[in-house]
């Protein structure tokens, strides 16, 4: 599976669309389908060149003519802020997010997608749902402080 | 930093301990310290080797004789339980995470603690308040399925 920020524009999820403004719903399970595990396996220091913060939203805007792409402006603990592209448009409104808590890996080479610049990864559970994809963001407890590492 | 699992038992947070039974707490950002970010980058490949999945506490047992670990039964969203073991019991009550959402890191090679085999590790938020290290159990949102993929 490729990362979301890599699929194509016409490859929106517009059945999702209308869930915005519907309250958060119980999933029937028996629809529920998961990508199955990985038999290989991974050691700890390859897993651990990845770095995984706690970020929180400063702002969160559409990007201009993309049908997919959020831009979050985030804090990530440190001085600077963060900018992260995203492809979730077809699942949240820009302004939803904004203060939320959020899980990034912020150590993936920055790329370019619609111009602009993004560095690193906002990280989202995704699942089958009665055959469209259900994708939720990792949403934290606002209590965790920026910059958090996770182990 | 090593992994919690690795930390010898005599390494207790016996301060944070009495936070068990408080309610949460705005945290003083003034002391918070948070590791550097990693300066060496991940290539998504790298990255993409660790399998991440939404699990369930199906169970969560203290440990006999341990100070430090508690094990958990977990759907993974698989047909089989899968078994981790985890030091937060400075941080957490057994009960208090009972049906939780958690995210874990599935497919590290499985390791004996004290006499019980870890089938992975839970992920943890971690930071320095005041001194003493900060842990937050990443938990997310119940709607979200067990054996979703984050990416």
């Amino acid at each position: 599976m490729k990362p979301l920020e890599e699929e194509g524009e016409a490859n929106s999820a517009a059945a999702s669309k209308e869930n915005k403004e519907e309250p958060k719903k119980t999933l029937d399970l028996s629809k529920v389908k998961v990508e199955p595990l990985f038999e290989k396996e991974v050691d700890f220091d390859t897993f651990s060149e990845s770095d995984f913060r706690v970020v929180k939203v400063k702002k969160c805007q559409e990007v201009p003519k993309s049908k997919k792409l959020l831009k979050f402006t985030l804090d990530d603990g440190s001085d600077q802020d963060r900018v992260i592209l995203s492809g979730i448009k077809s699942y949240y409104t820009a302004e939803e997010l904004v203060g939320k808590t959020l899980l990034a890996i912020t150590n993936l080479p920055a790329r370019k997608m619609m111009g602009e610049e993004s560095c690193g990864m906002l990280l989202s559970a995704i699942y089958d749902y009665d055959g469209e994809e259900g994708l939720d963001l990792i949403i934290l407890d606002d209590s965790i402080p920026a910059g958090a590492k996770i182990y």
